[in-house]
């Protein structure tokens, strides 16, 4: 398959990050990966960094750098969801004690910049944490701004997770994120409203269990642990593996229902800092800027995922 | 049946106010109105007073006390509805030019402390418009916070129909909502969660139609106006009879199915002014102060709603 | 002398607030009492309504209406001065046990809107504590808006005695006073800048006990505790009787230069909640709102001190 | 004299920014300027950079890198003030067409994080215009914040000239500035209350006039168009050669005396936004973050103003 979409991931990996990488780099996928960038966020960045370089291992990337971002929000102090990712933050498997790569030596922001400058306008970022590194990457260098071609994100959704009204990664950075809604980039959001759609169960882990590769074994292993947190404290029915779902629509955008609508990030609400207010029934008038997906195709879904999976047996 | 339930409509009549009370009028209703008193919202706060007294001719409420309240919000400036509720905000129905009854001299507020304070705890206020009149009463007279029985209001939900995030009646005077929600009144809270579900539609009208009695044929010409107003400006499939659910609510709580939770009201949102935070998971860990009604039974909803007009022949 | 301007003195006696009525009803004030109303502020609003008896007694005034208003801020919970005040709110003298008159039945917000409402707009407001009460009469009758002839107040500043940026009077009700100086009535304002000039010393002290009338001691009294708490709480060389410039003003306006500025109430800030923001300098644009006093004649500030106290003599 | 004071001067230059360099650079100074950086204020940062260049040329800086910075602030849209400083930033004296020197290719915020982790805690940063350089520093690698040995800064007051509570350099980039004031690096402040006292007029002009050497010539220029526009603008009866008091400070500390005290600044204030509250009361009882520059003394001012132009001669 043509490798034709070239792809920056920002992650903090993370079950659902984890997930995602995985699904990129399967033999499925058409995406290129220019680079894999880490942010605080599920947990500190350091180890964040370390289970991106990990989870490189286990999905063969070998020649993808991986570089490490900011250690902070931008002006909030940090916040982490260690309750859900446990303590190294990709609790479950078994994990690489030492994995092979190192990380590059440039900052998350400046290899971002870099690439983005160096290109034809052809590189879509898929931030599935917090968004301060493409937040500092806009601030610091602007002209980046018209030279990305996407932003395909998981954040935000018509409510929250981590308050009443904000998702967790929205949340951490709300500053940044009103940067990124706000830049004019053209912006394909996973909000909660979908990815609670891509719920992992029992039945899920049962069927992946079928697979019988390396690469599968350590998926089950992550979804396991992460069906269990959610289950407790959220009390959901299963796992939603919400940072998949940027990549999957990358492979195959048919799988989602989208809606084209404009997206405000409230930064200043007492009870709502880290909404993303989300005007589906247009009664704002104003210019939309989001492609905010809201429907997703059970079948075609998983039927992507058990493909991307069994495609690391050949 | 027995008056057992002393109440004060507080309102801005409004399609579903007016509806509002005349249930509240109808025989099958064991609530006794104490009065009636209007605020600013719908239209402005001397078309709600006339409208007021209006219903009160149709539905036969000869001896309840009209008062007029606060002509603006506490520190907004002023906002109506007039593109839902038409310029006289009752328009569909032939109005009585004149009604019978004149407003009392006393200003809402004073009637509502007056009526509360010589009370024995047991009158229920039921705000449908925005809570400028009530939060004005607690400032004024804190000592009617632990005599009022209960607040059983319509006003906010999980989403918004004013901006994406804020209902119309919180949006309006969202300083007195969050004076009433802070106050520690028990309160019963129809959102529009719930009350996009009491949906009246074509089909509705052509029922109501064959009961054949002036109220029914007031209630009719609403529907009818409001109907459309709702459809093409909201893109809905009818009109939502919001206020209404409150009386349902008090003649028979069977109607509804409702979660005690914490509701915050954003006063300092930049996109998210007015809307209600409703801690649905208790994520917020806040002691809960709402019940909060997510699910109207539709059977016993209309089936009430064709008795209460029903008794009108009677 | 001609009893030519009514005024209406809206206090929290509090020191500062007894001498200002004590000037207003010596033998040399041109002012016509219409009615002393109380708000929560310097203390709890049922002290200062006794204090406010307790003074009228001393100063003879036996035909005032005194109503008692606001216990607490519009929005926010109360907060009081004691550390200044003592526990009475009028510590020092020893105070009358039970006052002459009693407190009128009616509210303060009534008496105001009834007086305002019934005059040729010639009645003078004169708020020396938080502006819960006018705000209130405002919101509630909009109608006084343009009846009200002058709003003569003690508040505000450039800088803050609370707060770095905000003095106690705006502080305790910054939403009240937002309603109050956006209200387009005249405002002519009595902020720190200026009240800091009117401080009472040990000088004055020696002075004043000269006199030697009842009304005289009792001031002097008044002072010496006032004087030491504004020396051991903020470190000033005296007691600042803030209050009296509104009277004083009203008395005799040539003791003043004032300068019409533009003047904004903050209500939003995190570090500067209450705050005036005094347009010195026209930077905003805005239209002017208030009469800014920023200088006051020490030789005529003194003078007329002097001989209100004297004229107790008489 | 030795060069035993390493800094970094952060700067828009902008006629008292040049003026500091100056400053900075003669013969009498002890300081070490290891790097000019620039930073989006006065004028856009391409003009700064230029202008930096420049006056690196005229005082003879010929191996000073001089790296440019942000050009927006973090958050808001830029602003500038080129009713102040004329459209290149640096009207008034006839300006090298092309100077000597390029600007680094590193980009300052590079520049001053390399620069500082590569010290050993011995270099003071001298920011004279708004903080976001500064602030990107601080948030792209925190691990600088212990390193910095001081940071010398002009901005803000107890007043403001941009909008009535705000001076320019905070307003401009106010969640910059409150980055830098809350990240627990030493502070010493220069705001309006004491720069406003290095009040440059047509004497100061006369005399400087007498030195007779290139650079003080450029200087005459600058001041004489900076005091026009400091007059028409704002007033004044000169120009206050704001950002030439850090610099001033850090060559002979007794000329200014200064408090210990709490400064925080305001990012969500309706009129408030960019003001620095200054707790010179100590009312607030938090604990001091910056040395408050509040008086200057003329003679040792300008008598170190005219040795350092002098110096240029030998």
């Amino acid at each position: 398959m043509q490798n034709e979409k070239r792809v920056i991931l920002d992650c903090d990996p993370g079950h659902d990050d984890a997930i995602s990488i995985i699904l990129a780099a399967s033999k499925i996928s058409p995406l290129n990966i220019e680079a894999i960038t880490t942010v605080a966020g599920n947990v500190e960045v350091e180890k964040n960094t370390l289970n991106a370089l990990r989870v490189c291992d286990i999905a063969g990337l070998t020649d993808v750098p991986v570089a490490q971002g900011a250690s902070k929000p931008l002006l909030k102090k940090m916040e982490i969801a260690e309750e859900i990712h446990g303590e190294t933050g990709l609790e479950g498997p078994e994990l690489p004690s030492e994995p092979t790569q190192k990380a590059a030596r440039e900052h998350a922001v400046d290899l971002i910049i870099s690439k983005v400058m160096a290109s034809d306008g052809d590189i879509t970022l898929v931030p599935t944490g917090p968004l301060t590194n493409i937040a500092l990457a806009m601030i610091r260098e602007p002209d980046i701004i018209p030279k990305i071609k996407e932003i395909v994100l998981m954040g935000g959704g018509t409510f929250g997770n981590w308050t009443p009204a904000a998702e967790f990664n929205i949340y951490v950075d709300a500053e940044a994120a009103k940067v990124v809604f706000e830049s004019g980039v053209p912006i394909t959001m996973f909000g909660l409203d979908v990815t609670h759609q891509a719920l992992a169960t029992q039945e899920t882990v049962d069927q992946l269990s079928a697979i019988n590769n390396p690469v599968s074994h350590f998926v089950v292993d992550l979804l396991k642990f992460f069906i269990k947190t959610n289950q407790d404290i959220f009390g959901m029915d299963g796992g939603p593996i919400h940072d998949a779902c940027t990549v999957a629509y990358l492979i195959d955008p048919s799988i989602f229902d989208v809606n084209h609508v404009r997206v405000d990030v409230e930064t200043r609400g007492e009870f709502t800092y880290g909404m993303t207010s989300v005007d589906t029934l247009d009664v704002t008038g104003r210019e939309p800027n989001v492609n905010f997906a809201y429907q997703l195709n059970q079948d075609k879904f998983w039927q992507l995922f058990e493909e991307a999976l069994k495609s690391y047996s050949e």
